[in-house]
């Protein structure tokens, strides 16, 4: 653009912004040959192993190639390494002040926080939850437009943070098939499930759906000894993180049955398949009343509702993930006195068999609770454990939850609260896919701006939590939350 | 056979044995039409993890093929599944005593020992190790024929034991790596060593190479940062251990040199490669009176040498492979007070590094004793680790080791006392190899004859340690042990 031309647009713009916001943003900041700017936070909320980001490489270079100059936060916990972003284009820089657009994962440390910014992140602030209320009132304070991720539909209509509940699905599963694979052999055996391991100990999917498939072939021929056999599994959903879940499962040779089916595959079906049930609402939760089931009623009025899980299909289940979201009134899939009831019933050893293959104590291994939710669906899951440290033992006679040991009595329980880390490439690339095609409106973004006065896409715009230091009127209700609890 | 020729056959046979052992041994028991009879034992010495076996399935077929019969104790560790012996011809019984012959791999505890067998198995007692002493008695007392596999050289002069110190390397090197790669993830960075898992997570060592090699593939990338690497690796010793854990290395973009080119290219080295040096003992051992060096007079007088290793060596090292048996005489390979030196000697962070991609606090981060010798060549290692907890963080300042962490001030430490078992699957076939072509001459061993009157190859003779209630003369030292030691 020739000089001229220059002088006559900064004057247009300086005087249609400068009357919104002339001390906050400079002139210069707008200059039409610059290049937007887009910045990508570093993750230094969480744990050591928050190692998801925004963008892969490749993603990042399709930005770069739309001329957007893209800073990168150095971080060496990053999934992909720094070398390939900067192949790809990105200046990796500790100052993202240039950037109009900051995206990341995880919330930002409050210290980080740039004003007049329009942020994307996971701010988990919707439902006014407490250790979140001080970021919101940063973020109000500092102008900043903050859009979510958690509910944000893209342009198809897809929920954007659907991706990672399906990655947590899949890695819940590897988890507790890796930690029955430990468990079984602290019980006296070597099973092929051994050769599962953590799935952050993989480079990709696809590796471990090779390493899934090794078992699965090994248990086809038996190696799982008719003295355990066949391992039936009760996935409670059937949702993305149910699906999820179901989806590692398939690498064995594994058959989906109707829960009333469970007992009979249980007792005499083959030890050379493993047996799975997917419980949806309606296949386990009966009206009180003897009525009908209906979805809607059950959401407004749970206590409506019981499940006949406990008593009819748990008795018969190996391993149970569960994948469904629970509420105080919502029926538990299994409270502390159904584990008793369950455990309780199984026969005891008759002290014949061989020591050198031992009866299992209880038909009921282990549990993954994949929403990771401790009193919660599962009551007896006592605390989140951690990728470090990802199993722990429950122990109805003492109702104890000893972690790091596969060993002594109890129920395997796996309740990992950040599972979609374990896969942080895929889990990212997959986020990233949706969140690349809404790049380029929101780079439109100006938290400068009104928001009325933006020329952003419904689906952005219904996504934005705050704007020009206020809650949008979607999200206003955040207020009377924090007023009732008092946060 | 004829029932004639039985008669006198079994007159004869009566006449010959008799007098040796008419009692224990009643006629029936050597009736040539009967089969030769060999037990294998079930592992329930040793922790969870003995999932060792000294044949695989098609070794028990080779063996059943010859017309021997196999009785097998069941074992749910077993790291072959039942079914796989079943169909190659072993039967499963509790009861091995018709076996003349029983092998295992670990100690037999002492309830199980049946009287007037020939037994292999690693005993543990040739330098009258305090904790076997009872096992070695009963031994004597019930007139077993012990062979034992440590030193034993098979017909080729090969040590059987060499199996699995090959195998100690193997996992050693694997579980180190995979150390790393969780060690450097709580130092910050995320880097493809995180995609190398336990080695028992893994099938089989083809499973591991590919990881192994997944990895270097992205190591060459550039996926460690600069500000990492070139990792170095320094190998104490050259034998067996060493060579199967230098195997495991060479899947990634590995440079192996000589131990005076490591500080050039730890400083100035590609960080796309890693690089390695062998030290054998006249790599690092020098005489103290400036001499020659001279490894029979090092083994005889070792306080005339010291090592060079801990000031000319392990400043540039990243990592430390120790695989060489240490005597108290020997000079370690780094002291305490060694260590202190080398982490003090490290430029702390200045401050300025980006909070990203912090500096590592020292260049040693990891070693692996795969001696598992606390106390001994290095000294730091406090205490042996186990499978289920294979690390631990020694820290210098409080002398203190914290195992089941990868986080706070220290060296990663990796000690498991059975590594082989980690590779159970492989370690036993290759074990087998080695034993198999011994199985018919062990076969003809009937400890309840005089061990001077069997006709047994000088093989498997020099291997007995005990026979006819007696230590062999070649083992008769071992009472002055005893007597020494006072056990």
């Amino acid at each position: 653009m020739c000089f001229a031309l220059y002088i006559i647009y900064a004057a247009i713009e300086g005087l249609r912004v400068g009357s919104v916001n002339r001390i906050r943003r400079p002139l210069g900041y707008i200059m039409p040959g610059d290049k937007k700017v887009l910045g990508i936070r570093q993750e230094d909320y969480g744990g050591l192993w928050e190692r998801r980001t925004p963008f892969n490489p490749d993603q990042v270079k399709k930005i770069v190639d739309q001329g957007v100059k893209v800073l990168m936060e150095p971080c060496g916990r990053r999934a992909f390494p720094q070398v390939a972003y900067e192949e790809a284009g990105a200046i990796f820089t500790d100052d993202l002040s240039e950037a109009s657009l900051i995206i990341g994962i995880k919330q930002v440390p409050l210290p980080s926080i740039l004003p007049d910014k329009t942020y994307c992140f996971f701010a988990h602030v919707i439902k006014a939850q407490e250790e979140n209320m001080p970021l919101l009132d940063a973020i109000l304070k500092h102008n900043i437009r903050l859009i979510d991720y958690e509910g944000w539909l893209d342009f198809k209509g897809v929920r954007l943070d659907s991706v990672f509940g399906q990655y947590a699905g899949r890695a819940g599963m590897v988890n507790i098939l890796h930690g029955l694979g430990l468990r079984l052999l602290a019980l006296g055996y070597h099973t092929p499930l051994i050769h599962i391991a953590a799935p952050h100990s993989y480079p990709s999917l696809a590796a471990i759906r090779d390493a899934v498939k090794h078992v699965g072939a090994a248990i086809s021929k038996g190696a799982i000894p008719k003295s355990i056999g066949p391992l039936t599994f009760a996935f409670m959903g059937a949702g993305n993180v149910s699906r999820g879940a179901q989806e590692m499962l398939n690498g064995l040779p594994v058959e989906f049955v109707k829960a009333v089916e469970l007992k009979e595959k249980a007792l005499n079906g083959d030890h050379k398949k493993v047996y799975a049930t997917v419980l949806d609402c309606e296949d386990h939760l009966v009206k009180r009343d003897g009525g009908k089931f209906d979805l809607n009623e059950y959401f407004k009025q749970p206590k409506l509702y019981r499940s006949i899980f406990p008593e009819e299909i748990a008795p018969w289940v190996s391993c149970i993930i569960n994948g469904v979201l629970w509420n105080y009134d919502h029926p538990r899939t299994l409270t502390i006195e159904n584990l008793r009831n369950l455990i309780s019933q199984t026969p005891k050893d008759d002290g014949k068999g061989s020591p050198g293959t031992p009866k299992l104590p209880h038909r009921l291994l282990g549990v993954c609770d994949i929403t990771a939710d401790p009193g919660g669906s599962l009551e007896f899951v006592k605390d989140c454990t951690h990728i470090d440290s990802p199993f722990g033992l429950y122990n109805i006679n003492d109702d104890s939850f000893k972690t790091s040991t596969f060993d002594g009595p109890g129920v395997l329980v796996c309740a990992v609260s950040n599972m979609p880390s374990q896969l942080p490439e895929e889990a990212s690339s997959d986020f990233g896919d949706l969140l690349l095609p809404l790049i380029p409106d929101l780079l439109k973004s100006d938290a400068t701006k009104s928001l009325s006065q933006e020329d952003l896409p419904k689906s952005i715009y219904d996504a934005v939590i705050t704007s020009n230091g206020k809650l949008t009127p979607k999200f206003a209700y955040i207020e009377g939350l924090r007023a009732k609890a008092g946060v």
